[in-house]
């Protein structure tokens, strides 16, 4: 029995968009869902206190990340990721992958593992499969993700097919490692880079192996948005339906709509708290960069249809004060907005879904958009 | 009928300190009272409605910094500082002299007022004691400070008797100035340096024209404890009883304690705010230096006796990784105990006030520090 599942509750008429709940130790959550980004144990200058006001059900927090700082035994010491950062709710950890590949330097790939030097001081550091999941075992999250390599954009097929081939091989091993699977759930990971059958052999490979999910990796890499669409579109018929579907790295509200579209229920991604921490705003009107100077005088919220807590008590002229004169409670309200609005924007898409008019949904939220950036 | 008005409760019957209140157009204040500072409109990295939370009834706002940025014009047209930071509850600015001699560069003063160049562009600007009032009239503060010369320590008696006695001059011309009256209520500043006699004589001159409120500046400029608390005993008791005391600058433990002793009723100061972004939290038994090493595996509370947010929510050893992680949050954290732990001292100082047991209480708060740094 695996610690976490999901249910299908309806798939809409219109489109490949479905609805469902994810059961996890830590609570129910409804799908297609975001989570925010608590990259080490903290979700930037937000309290979990305000994770909740907000209504999020699940973060997500960078195993490379706590496994370098503060290390994986502290805090499993200090009663795992929920005790350590005080959030009852579910959280998912990555396998460090990515940023072994993304941050550390010097790295070397063999089929054990990945020798790397951390990004913090260069100390030597080695990460196998196995390794990951006893990092990811003591960090102890309700979802955890399989040992992969994120392979880079642009990449030949030989090099995506030998790297995808081993992602899998390294699949296998997690699963044989992982502990805890009454109380974690082990996801695999698609990859295959930008070759259409490289993904869809990837996808069978690890559904044979029978995981409670699976995510999609190795997009929103710098790829045009037709090429990761194009991507989703070969891998998600090839997942089961009755298992999660994870779209990783990806934030921006119109991928989380296309991303919904072709049957994904879970994101994550850094943008609304990075660009957030630059004063930069989402809405549906598209971005507000608050700290331009015509801003200066607005004594409007970011977003007059938007019930977050920086738009209920501030106005873009005091906000882009702060945020011109360096103040953290700024980057704070920016922050909280934004996240407030991915929530937010994923809870109409569920609206949506369930009144089979996803398609009309996203009609209406490009025409909104107006061609600006979103 | 001035806008604040001092309401004397009781006088300890044990000691000098007393409690009062103060009524200002924005809710009373119950007297001693400690105000967090919010240099540039906001209190760094704390939302209004975590200070409503901890009951803080006024904080304390920079002219100086208002000035250069946003400026006051705009400030007023948000609403004054209330409507602009959202903040219902009491404020006090300062005249900025403060500032202009501690920040700026290339000051010259004249009988006039102080040319001097902004910390921020280097731009030349001119504060008298007319457009101080001006600009603290845009900025609306409950409570407006009048224009002086905070005096260098050490100086010779000659510069500082000059020194007072333009401020003298000063604070009479700012009472002309000062329109709003019904509002804003705006209080002298006795100066006079480390000299009894000259703070005597400005105490006096002040006195005479009738302020609403009384400051003591120029204390707290890096003398020793001692000289401190001789210079408040020859300047208090030249105070009227039935006006509110300030001391400007003061905020660590002790110096509350002795303020309070020596019959003062306001203090205010970035003590708790600053060394909070440092990751130091103020305890009643001592300075704890969050990002210590022995704190790495402390699943402690920073005070167990504390119900501040961030002692009933999180761990040293998770704020101790918040701050090595750089993480915006841990100093939230810190800052919010501070100002927390400070409100929440001068609520027990209130208390043993109105039960004639302040020298005892004062005891047994330098029992329990046991000559720790507080």
């Amino acid at each position: 029995m695996s610690a976490v599942k999901y249910e299908l509750i309806k798939q809409c008429k219109q489109s490949g968009a479905r609805l469902g709940r994810l059961h996890t130790p830590h609570g129910i959550i409804e799908t297609p869902v975001f989570m925010p980004v608590g990259t080490q144990a903290s979700v930037k200058g937000i309290s979990p206190d305000e994770l909740r006001d907000m209504n999020a059900g699940i973060i997500l927090s960078n195993t490379y990340h706590l496994f370098l700082r503060p290390g994986h035994e502290l805090v499993k010491e200090a009663g795992g990721l929920h005790g350590f950062m005080n959030w009852d709710r579910a959280i998912l950890t990555d396998s460090g992958g990515f940023q072994v590949f993304s941050l550390s330097k010097l790295r070397k790939i063999t089929e054990e593992g990945v020798a790397f030097r951390s990004h913090l001081d260069g100390s030597k550091l080695f990460i196998s499969p196995e390794y990951a999941m006893e990092i990811e075992n003591a960090l102890g999250a309700d979802i955890i993700m399989a040992f992969d390599e994120c392979c880079p954009y642009p990449a030949d097929r030989r090099y995506t097919k030998n790297s995808m081939e081993r992602t899998t091989r390294w699949a296998e091993r997690c699963l044989e490692a992982h502990k805890n699977t009454d109380k974690q759930a082990l996801f695999g990971i698609v990859q295959g880079g930008m070759y259409g059958d490289l993904r869809k052999r990837s996808a069978r490979d690890l559904v044979a192996m029978d995981f409670p999910g699976y995510a999609i990796g190795g997009l929103s890499v710098g790829e045009p948005a037709e090429l990761m669409n194009q991507m989703l579109e070969e891998t998600v018929p090839e997942l089961p339906v009755n298992k999660a579907r994870y779209l990783m790295g990806v934030g921006s509200p119109d991928y989380l709509i296309e991303g919904t579209l072709r049957g994904i229920d879970m994101f994550d991604c850094v943008l609304p708290t990075r660009i957030g921490r630059n004063g930069t705003a989402m809405t549906s009107r598209g971005r507000v960069i608050v700290r331009d100077a015509k801003y200066a005088h607005d004594y409007t919220p970011i977003d007059p249809e938007c019930n977050c807590p920086a738009c209920k008590n501030h106005t873009k002229a005091y906000i882009r004060h702060l945020l011109k004169a360096g103040e953290m409670y700024g980057l704070r309200l920016v922050t909280l907005h934004n996240l407030y609005y991915l929530i937010n924007l994923m809870k109409d898409i569920r609206s949506a879904i369930m009144e089979d008019r996803f398609l009309d949904f996203r009609a209406e939220f490009y025409e909104k958009l107006g061609g600006r950036r979103c």
